[in-house]
C-alpha cells in the first residue's frame, strides 16, 4: 500500500468513526447509571442517526432497548462503539469490537495512565497495543465524539445543537470540549466534529489536524492543547495544513505553575512559553489565550470572508465609546481611518443633530437612531475606499425606558429585527461585512427582561450571518487574529 | 483668609453642593418634558431627601409642585440649582442661584465649547466668569451628580441605588459616568459620589480629586479622563492623594484616532500614551484598561483589605481550568505556590476521589461537590503560610441536569445560599479573603433560568462582601492592581 492509500483508508476509517450506522454502547447498566447509561441517553435525546447496541454481560433491558450480553452477540457489522467499561476491562472491549468490525472506538473510562500508578500506566499500553491491532482508540480518560450531522455526543451532551458548520474542535479535556460546544451554541459557533481525546493513547493531535486539513466539512480547525506527545510532527502539520485553512490554538501550561498543573491532569509535558509561542507564529497557527477568546476567534473565521481587514468604521451612541474604540484599535493594529470628506458630510446629513459627529469613529449621538438611518449611515460611510469592515455599537438596554414607558415590553419596542435585515442588505450592497457589538450593562436581577432581548437579538443577526459581541475589545481582537493570519498566508504563498 | 482656611471653605462648599437640603431646578417645563422634567422626575422617584424648587418663567404646575416663574420667587436659600435652560440663558441663571446663595450648580444643558463655535466659547466663558462670582459649577454639556446618601442623581439615573459605599467616580463623559453607575449596582460597586463634570468649565478633576482625597465617605478614588487642563497640577495631586487612598485612571484618547475623537468629544487634549503611562505609574495611579476593568478593580478595592497578594490558591471543577489560572496568575505576576505536602494531604482526605488533586490548583473534581467540604477545603488550605487569599470557581450551570431531574428549579437545587454563608465564615476565620468565579457558558435563550439563578448567587455572595467575578482572568487581574498599589505605597512610605 502505498502512503497516499494508507492516507486515504485512515481518512475513510476516520470517517466512519464520526458517522456509523451501527454502534455499540459498552457496558450500560440495565439501572441507566453510569457513563454507558449517561451516554446511551444522551444519544436517545439529541436523535443520533444510526442504530444502537447497548452491551452489558448482565444483559436486560434499557429504555425499551435490548442488552446484549457480549460484543459478540450483536447482530450486525459495526462502525463504532462507545466503551464505559472499568479500566482493567477496556483491552478486551476493544478487542471485540474490533473482530465485530469497528473502524474505532472512544473509551470514556478512566483509571489509566492519568492514575500515575504502574497499573494505569501498563493498562494504558495494552490499549495501545490493542488499537495496534486494527481499531483506532479514541481516549481513554476522555468525554468522546460530538458530530452534529451524525448526532454522535459528548457524554454530558443531550441538549448540544444538531445543526453543522464550520468548525472542529480538538481536546485533551473533556471539560473544554463540553464549554466550547455549549458557549458555540448560543455564540454562533457551530461544529462539524469535536473531539475529546483525553489521554490520547492512540488518535492524538497530530493526525486528527492531518485529517481535518482535509475534511470538506471542516474550514476552521481549532484545538485546545495542553502538551503534545511529538513536538516536531506537531509543528510539522501545522505548518501544513494552516495553508490550506486556519488552526486556532488555545495552548494550557505555559506558566510555571500551569506545567505542574498539566503533569497531574493529563500527565503530558507543558513547555516552555517563549519556545511555544514562537513556533506556533512561525507555523501561522492562530494563538488564542482563554476559551472565550478561542470561541470569539472561530466564529470570526467561520462568519467573515478571509481578508487582511486594514480599515474600520466604528459606529454608535455615545463619544466615550468612540474614543475606547480607538484605543483598542490601536492595540490589535487595526486602524480606524478618517472618512473622506465627502462621506463624512453625506453622513452629517443623516445623523441627529447636535451631538453627532462623523469623521470616523462616527457617533450617531443617541441610541435611539432609528434601522434605516443607520442602514444609510453603513452604506454611505462603506463608500470609502480605505473601509474594509464596520462595526456597529448598538446599546439597546436603552430601549427599557421606552418599554416602561408604553407599557410594552422591551423585546417588544427595540427594533433589533428590523435592523439585523438591514445590516444583512448593507453587507450584501457593499461586500464589506459588519459586525455586531452589543454590550449590557444592566444586569441586575430586575433586568433580565434585558437579557432575554439582548439574546433574542443576538439571534438574530447570527442567522443573518452578521458576528455579533458583547464588547468592542472581543471583536476588534477576533478581526485582527482573521487579518493576522490572511496576510501572513498571503506572505507564505508568495515565496513559494 | 490662610490656604488651609480656603480649602476648609471650599470643602463645606462641595458638602453642600453633594448633600443639598434646598434645590432648585431651573428650567422645568410643565409639560414634563426636556432635561429639567426629566431630572425632577428622576429625582422624586430615587426618593431626593430635600426640598426641591421647579422653575421656569412661564410657571404654573408640574406632577402637583409649584413651578415657580424665576429664581428670586423661591421661598428659601438654597443651597444647589441644576440648570438646564438654553444656553444663552445659562449665565444669567447661575447669578440668579448665587443670589439666592446656591454654593454651586450642575449645568446640564449643551451647546458651549464643545460645538466648537465662537459663539459656544463665549458662551463657557460666560459660565467660568458667574463662577468666579462665587458659585461653583459643575458642566456644562454633563449629566451632573450623583450622590447615593442625599438621593441627587444623574440625568437619566431614576433607577441607581440609594445605598452609598466607598468609591467615588469622576467624569466628563455623562456616558461613563451613568454606565458605571448602573455596573456599580449589580457588580457590587457602591458609590459615595459620581460627579459628570462634562466640559469642565469650573470645577475639574483636580480639584474634585483633591476634594475626595479628604473625603470621609470616600476610600476608592476612581476617573475616566479625556484630557486634563493643566497636567502638572493633575499628576501632583495624583502623587499627594495616592499616599492616602487609591486613585484608578481609565485614560481615554491614547492613541492617534483617539485623540482625534477626543477633540470632537470635548476638546480636550488627549497625550501621548507613553508620558502618560509612565506618569500615572510614578504617581502610583492604578491604570486601567476599560470600563468594564474599571468597575472590577474598584470592587476590588472597595471589598479586599488592602494588602500585597504574593499567594492565592485557585480550587475548582476541572483540571483545564486549574491550568488556565496558573497561565492567567504568572501573567499578573501572582503565585499560585504548591501547598505543603501535609496541607495537600489532608485536603485529599477531604475530596471526592478519583480526579481531585490538591497540590494548588485544587481540582475538586466534580461540580457538586457541597459547601460543607468546600468550606473544609478552603480552611485547610488556608493554614499554608504561603497563602493570601483564595479563589474558587463554581460552575454553577451544572445543576441544571439536577434540576431538570428533579422537577424542581434551578436556583432551588443550587446550593449557592449555603456555600455563601460558608465562604463569609472561612474569610472570618483565616482572616484570608475568598473570591468567587462563577462563569457561565449557557447563556442561550433556553438558559435564563440559570442567568436567573447566577444574579441571585451574585447577590448572595456580594451581601457577605465576597467579591465575585465572572472570569477568573478578571479576577487576577484585580487583585494585582491591590497588591501593586500596596507594594508601591510601602516603599514609597519607606523613602520618606
Amino acid at each position: 500500500m502505498t502512503c497516499v492509500e494508507r492516507r486515504l483508508q485512515d481518512a475513510d476509517r476516520l470517517d466512519r468513526i464520526f458517522h456509523p450506522e451501527h454502534l455499540a454502547i459498552v457496558g450500560v447498566s440495565a439501572k441507566g447509571f453510569g457513563f454507558g447509561g449517561g451516554i446511551l441517553m444522551s444519544l436517545r435525546q439529541i436523535g443520533f442517526e444510526g442504530t444502537i447496541y447497548p452491551v452489558n454481560s448482565r444483559g436486560g433491558e434499557i429504555a425499551g432497548m435490548k442488552i446484549y450480553k457480549s460484543v459478540d452477540e450483536i447482530p450486525a457489522r459495526i462502525d463504532f462503539a462507545i466503551i464505559a467499561v472499568p479500566a482493567e476491562a477496556v483491552p478486551d472491549a476493544l478487542d471485540a469490537c474490533r473482530r465485530k468490525g469497528a473502524a474505532g472506538a472512544e473509551v470514556l473510562s478512566a483509571g489509566f495512565s492519568e492514575m500515575g500508578t504502574p497499573e494505569g500506566i501498563a493498562l494504558e499500553e495494552r490499549i495501545r497495543e490493542a488499537a495496534g491491532r486494527g481499531i483506532r482508540v479514541v481516549g481513554p480518560n476522555c468525554f468522546g465524539i460530538y458530530c452534529p450531522r451524525s448526532g454522535l455526543t459528548l457524554l454530558p451532551g443531550p441538549d448540544l445543537s444538531r445543526e453543522s458548520g464550520a468548525v472542529a474542535f480538538l481536546a485533551q479535556s473533556g471539560g473544554m470540549a463540553i464549554d466550547f460546544s455549549h458557549i458555540g451554541k448560543w455564540m454562533g459557533v457551530r461544529f462539524s466534529k469535536v473531539v475529546s481525546f483525553g489521554n490520547g493513547a492512540d488518535l492524538r493531535e497530530v493526525e486528527l489536524i492531518d485529517y481535518l486539513g482535509d475534511d470538506p466539512e471542516t474550514r476552521v480547525i481549532t484545538t485546545y492543547t495542553e502538551g503534545v506527545e511529538d513536538g516536531p510532527a506537531f509543528f510539522e502539520v501545522l505548518r501544513r495544513v494552516t495553508r490550506k485553512k486556519p488552526v486556532i490554538i488555545l495552548k494550557g501550561g505555559l506558566s510555571e505553575a500551569g506545567g505542574r498543573a498539566v503533569a497531574s491532569h493529563t500527565a503530558s509535558m507543558g513547555g516552555s512559553r517563549v519556545i511555544w509561542e514562537a513556533t506556533l507564529r512561525q507555523c501561522n497557527a492562530v494563538q488564542v489565550k482563554s476559551l472565550w477568546e478561542l470561541a470569539q476567534t472561530s466564529m470570526a473565521f467561520a462568519m467573515l470572508p478571509e481578508r487582511v481587514y486594514r480599515g474600520i468604521t466604528v459606529a454608535g451612541g455615545g463619544g466615550a465609546l468612540g474614543i475606547a474604540a480607538c484605543d483598542a484599535a490601536e492595540a490589535f493594529d487595526i486602524e480606524i481611518p478618517q472618512l473622506e470628506p465627502a462621506i463624512t458630510d453625506a453622513i452629517m446629513e443623516i445623523l441627529p443633530k447636535p451631538g453627532s459627529s462623523a469623521k470616523n469613529p462616527i457617533d450617531v449621538a443617541n441610541p435611539h437612531v432609528p434601522p434605516h438611518i443607520l442602514k444609510d449611515v453603513l452604506l454611505t460611510a462603506a463608500k470609502d475606499e480605505k473601509v474594509d469592515l464596520q462595526i456597529l455599537i448598538q446599546l439597546f438596554y436603552h430601549y427599557k425606558p421606552m418599554a416602561l414607558f408604553s407599557g410594552q415590553s422591551v423585546k417588544a419596542v427595540t427594533p433589533f429585527r428590523e435592523l439585523a435585515a438591514a445590516v444583512e442588505e448593507v453587507v450584501a450592497v457593499t461586500g464589506k461585512p459588519v459586525i455586531l457589538v452589543a454590550p449590557n450593562i444592566k444586569q441586575g436581577l430586575e433586568s433580565l427582561d434585558i437579557e432575554e432581548m439582548l439574546r433574542e437579538a443576538r439571534s438574530a443577526f447570527l442567522e443573518r450571518g452578521i458576528p455579533v459581541f458583547d464588547d468592542l475589545d472581543d471583536a476588534l481582537r477576533a478581526v485582527s487574529h482573521v487579518s493576522r493570519y490572511r496576510a501572513r498566508k498571503e506572505a507564505l504563498e508568495r515565496q513559494t
